[in-house]
């Protein structure tokens, strides 16, 4: 680098604590000294003007947005109903023979603590890294149960905490399928990501081995004005339809425990599909087959009927010839049900990877989603889009895996302290 | 997306352009309005503010950080000394067999114009996602041509236009190495980096076949005060001592033109090293140890013999048993010529992939950088460290390729058209 400030002044990265208290879209956006931020020094225009060729101001606050933070503690995890961060990277991990209840529960004690200081930008115990550590950029850490570990802790798992039924449009790999634990590192940053990665796996070495690894991105933080609903890379605008966190809806699909055994109160379930999107052969198709095919527009997500994003699509609107408007094979219409309580709150991230062989995109959806009941939530939903979805004509399903997130913890405890 | 504020307002990323001029650091960093960035809005806290839970407010400038643009045209092609953006990916092409002087002239315009558009946040001609487009994000496109192109062309090519001599350390994997044309795709948000890929490679396909793409990033633009020197994965402060960029001292480095034939004048030499780090290995050295290694510290990247980062090492100095504080050994020492002109612009970027096998990690270093003569300035370094350096213990070259950075080029004409 050919600047002048330097890695000089370590108080531009402290990062600020905020225990037992969450940290809601309206504090990131509006409050920035309650997120850890300080209010002029979101973009650190005062500290670069102040700072200037002599990079020698050292501010009392925290400056930069890689200092804010998601409290750790609480009812829920974090991760399921953050602001989607930048950057996520899943991984799922199989149990070693021989690892029992009470290896799970030494398992889980040093793995909440690595992440309870990690997301508030402090080092993990024997951190080989801690400069890695000061940046904790809204970094979230959520552990999932597969029915593999449940069954070795002696819990009793919900009735859904299985691989799900087959389907006709899957092409599962199991390279990209299931697995006992599942981990979800997520935050604005991807060094923060990747640190965060390496410092949990380290730590279950002697417990477990990495199954798979799946990491997807969104528009980088700040790119765009906040809340901006994120685009997938068929350049659709994806997300509109989702529970509004913090409202009786949201927490009744997401947090409520209809049929879950106690263990998981406070919890959730959790579905990743890994979707390839053939997006030569959608670039083929011409923009109105596409806008079709969704039953929304490309340039802002408008339902078809509509011209704003959040404008209620309108099922009986036809056209001229006396066809509807939004049509019966769109998935708008096909993933939308009647029954309310089939709904879903999704967080899914892009994945573009190397290509191999002539292709020019190795490309596609981490679909990630959250509800109480994988059974009567997703299921309904994915066998509808299964019967019947044109957009089933440029995706396919190659990875899927189920997982019980349980849920957060006091600072006393340890995630799944009410599992085993 | 559970958010208020949707994608109804194009305007928050309306691109803004400054043709014929370049963007400086000072610029980027201290002129807002003058680097395409409202001088309020780069962080968009007023744009917050203002639109709130309404999401009504209709900004004049642009507000966020995704609409920075570096100027295309110019003497030099921009990625070389623009500030490093947060993520890279690097590709490189074999061209098709039949591909001949006048078929690459035709590829070079239409990659050139692919280019001026995407980094000024337009569209590319037929391009299939143009929302994907609206977010600049201070992309770069930077176009190399290896020694199988200038030979097609016809072209003279300089001396140093080859595959590097083979070094001892060297474990080189034809997929990570050489190639006819390189692009260098940089920009500070992912989405951005990941179309600008796919509409490039899209018209490159009756040109040109992939023969690799290494993807890297730094942290997130606004993570951390602008101009911090970024850390690799090994916790290190890495960068610190480059040429300055607009001194005369990195003219001479970078775009001097000693040895290069005429149709470089303006362009630079390109060198690609893919640098696999063991992690695990480098965690087993205590601290003390690893910074031997390198003769600087971990906490801020101070040489051993002094406070800050910037302080000059002083390598005559001697503990009190009479052993160099910078060891003879380190990386620092092995690194730094005492000849001024074996000197290089270090541009690298962090790569981190899922691990196979049994390992928690697979990461290292896409280790870029540029200098207009590589046998002159690189190699000897190289030469050096392959000789003797600790850190070799963990480190280990998988992949090399070298290119030739053509000027850059006017409106009216291409990348590449002093060559043909
Ligand atoms: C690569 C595959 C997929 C793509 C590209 C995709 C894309 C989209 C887009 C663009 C929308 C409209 C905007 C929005 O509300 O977000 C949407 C809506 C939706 N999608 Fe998908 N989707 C995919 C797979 C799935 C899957 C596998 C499911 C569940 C099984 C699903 C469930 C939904 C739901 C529930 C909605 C909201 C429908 C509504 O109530 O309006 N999608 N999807
Ligand atoms: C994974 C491999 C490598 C790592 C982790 C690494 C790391 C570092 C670090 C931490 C520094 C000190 C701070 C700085 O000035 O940036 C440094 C300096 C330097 N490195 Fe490396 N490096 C690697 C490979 C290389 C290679 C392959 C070359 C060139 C052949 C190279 C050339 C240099 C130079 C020229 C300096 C500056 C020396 C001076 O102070 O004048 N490095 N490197």
């Amino acid at each position: 680098m050919s600047s002048e400030p330097t890695n000089d002044q370590p108080d531009q990265t402290e990062p600020t604590a905020h225990p037992g208290r969450r940290l809601s879209r309206r504090h990131l956006l509006l409050g920035g000294a309650a997120a850890g931020i300080g209010a002029a020094g979101a973009i650190g225009v005062d500290l670069v003007a102040k700072a200037g060729r002599g990079g020698s101001a050292a501010p009392a606050v925290p400056l930069f947005s890689g200092t804010a933070t998601v409290p750790f503690f609480g009812l829920h995890q974090a991760g399921v109903d953050t602001e989607p961060q930048a950057r996520a990277t899943f991984v799922a991990l199989n149990l070693l023979p021989g690892v029992d209840r009470a290896a799970l529960r030494r398992m889980m004690r040093i793995l909440t603590d690595d992440a309870a200081r990690l997301t508030q930008g402090e080092a993990a115990l024997a951190d080989s890294e801690p400069e890695l550590a000061v940046v904790p950029a809204r970094l979230t850490v959520t552990f999932g149960f597969g029915p593999g570990l449940v069954a070795i802790a002696g819990g009793e798992a919900p009735g859904w905490l299985r691989p799900l039924p087959p389907f006709t449009i899957d092409r599962l790999q199991p390279e990209w399928s299931d697995g006992d634990l599942l981990l979800q590192i997520a935050a604005d940053d991807p060094l923060t990501v990747a640190h965060a990665t390496r410092m949990l796996l380290k730590d279950l070495r002697s417990f477990a081995a990495v199954r798979w690894v799946q990491s997807g991105f969104r528009r980088a933080a700040g790119s765009e004005k906040p809340g901006t609903t994120m685009r997938n890379l068929f350049g659709q605008v994806d997300g509109t339809a989702n529970p509004v966190v913090g409202t009786a809806d949201f927490d009744a699909l997401v947090w409520g425990q209809a049929n879950n055994p106690g263990w998981l109160a406070g919890g959730t379930g959790f579905v990743l599909r890994r979707i390839s999107m053939d997006l030569d052969k959608w670039d083929g198709l011409d923009r109105s087959g596409r806008e079709s095919t969704m039953g929304r527009t490309l340039a802002n997500g408008a339902p078809l009927t509509g011209t704003k994003e959040r404008d209620e699509p309108d099922f009986e609107a036809k056209t001229s010839l006396g066809f509807p408007v939004i049509p019966e094979f769109s998935h708008l219409r096909r993933a939308r049900s009647e029954d309310r309580s089939q709904r879903i709150h999704r967080r899914g991230y892009n994945y573009d990877e190397a290509p191999s062989g002539t292709g020019v995109s190795n490309s596609g959806l981490l679909f990630a989603c959250f509800q109480t009941d994988v059974d009567a939530q997703f299921v309904p939903i994915q066998t509808r889009l299964d019967t019947l979805d044109l957009l089933n004509q440029w995706t396919t399903p190659i990875g899927s895996a189920v997982f019980a997130i349980p849920p957060g913890c006091t600072p006393e405890g340890y995630i799944g302290d009410t599992l085993f």
